[in-house]
């Protein structure tokens, strides 16, 4: 860990995990999708009326933290600023708390696999379900962290998390897509899930590519009838799955085509 | 707000509201019910697999910041501590974080309305429902921070939360309970809800009374029919609905006997 930031206990950000964070790869000294990852910033500070406008410093801010790195990780968490009063309700004009936080690229696990593809299973933990927070990147992680504990030393590099409805979602920490004869399909995030930036990439470019792309339910009776799935973040980009439930998926044209189209785009 | 206590950035409880809180009411330079807070806090260590054991210091420490003062509350955070390595995912040996706040004893509302009965409605906010979390008093708490901000100006001292299956669950900050002629009932809550200190009081008291308490599902439509109703917390202490979605409530002799019950019984 390499930062020496400190909050105070009374930031609403620890009291009621209010706010939302970005994870921004920065590649050769320079922030990834960076405009996509404020763009989702500028939805979430509506949708949960975080009173923040200075998007601009923020992007300047962040680039300068990449400069000379050729690769590292920048976390910006946001949160809705000190608590001007005790208990849960906002008093509407608290001033927002920015944390920048940069780290190593990670080296350890999972890129032994990242070549053969990923082993994943269906976690036990599911999301409750939420429109209004759906889709959002907020700091309130315990399913994630629970599904993430629960893998505990299994051989598998992702879990899959169903919704309390029963409906997959995605990924502990990433997006997910499936292929068969028609297409490509991905859990739509009405209710739960969050709205990744690479899943949003792969879906531009599969549109490009005119590879056509469904956001539905996925039922858990759906996946032993597929050959191909991936999982997405910004971080492992189109991550094949060789291994869902113990099952081999063999099939890898989807992924490694949309994999070259995102890097052949990228910024 | 009256603590100049700091945190790391990087603690989980800010990253992942990885953690738990307890709010607990002190009168005449003692902590009420402290052995009941403790022991809630433990069982949620369990769950979420805290490794905390010094809860006799805890309590010592606790009852020490009460002493000298005539009524304050004191809130106690608990989070998994410092993040080891970035993710979700808990390395299991982090050093839990202890943060103790002792606040001022509200003056403000909703005290007016003690007197007279509570006006309560029914938010639009639903809870997520996640059996491994239900009645934890953890620190994800976004929802409860929406339904109190949706309440904005509204002559409203409290709301009911449903679940997102639409059983009634419990008020944004307290649990609520019913009556019939058969006697009371209150929510389960195996999918979502906080499981309350006073919710516990008031049905210890009501067993020691005779008087019969179900806990079950609740449905809406159960609302319309009844007569008397109430919410808890260890602040307002068992807290007569005078108003329930805008319908007039006139029975009170439950929660005035269970009032008095507890009072008596008070350590």
């Amino acid at each position: 860990m390499s930062t020496d930031t400190w909050i105070s206990a009374e930031d609403r950000g620890l009291q009621y995990g209010d706010g939302l964070f970005e994870t921004i790869t920065c590649v050769a000294g320079r922030p990834r999708w960076l405009a996509l990852h404020l763009q989702r910033l500028r939805d979430g500070c509506q949708r949960l009326q975080l009173r923040i406008d200075d998007f601009d410093a923020l992007a300047e801010e962040i680039t300068a933290m990449a400069a000379d790195h050729d690769r590292c990780i920048i976390k910006l968490i946001l949160t809705r600023g000190l608590a001007r009063r005790r208990g849960y309700r906002p008093a509407g004009d608290e001033t927002p708390t920015r944390i920048l936080t940069r780290y190593d690229w990670p080296v350890s696990s999972p890129a032994a696999s990242e070549q053969q593809g990923f082993r994943v299973a269906i976690s036990s933990v599911r999301l409750g379900m939420n429109p209004l927070l759906a889709g959002l990147k907020h700091l309130n992680r315990l399913e994630q962290v629970l599904a993430q504990s629960a893998m505990r030393d299994a051989p598998l590099e992702e879990v899959l998390m169903l919704s309390s409805a029963g409906q997959v979602i995605g990924g502990s920490m990433s997006n997910v897509f499936f292929a068969d004869d028609m297409g490509l399909f991905t859990p739509a995030l009405h209710q739960c899930g969050v709205a990744g930036i690479m899943r949003e990439l792969v879906c531009a470019a599969a549109a490009r590519a005119g590879i056509p792309v469904q956001v539905r339910g996925v039922e858990v009776g759906e996946l032993p009838r597929l050959r191909e799935a991936f999982v997405t973040n910004v971080r492992w980009g189109v991550q094949p799955i060789a291994q869902l439930e113990g099952r081999a998926l063999d099939a890898r044209s989807h992924a490694r085509e949309l994999r070259r189209l995102i890097d052949a785009a990228q910024p």
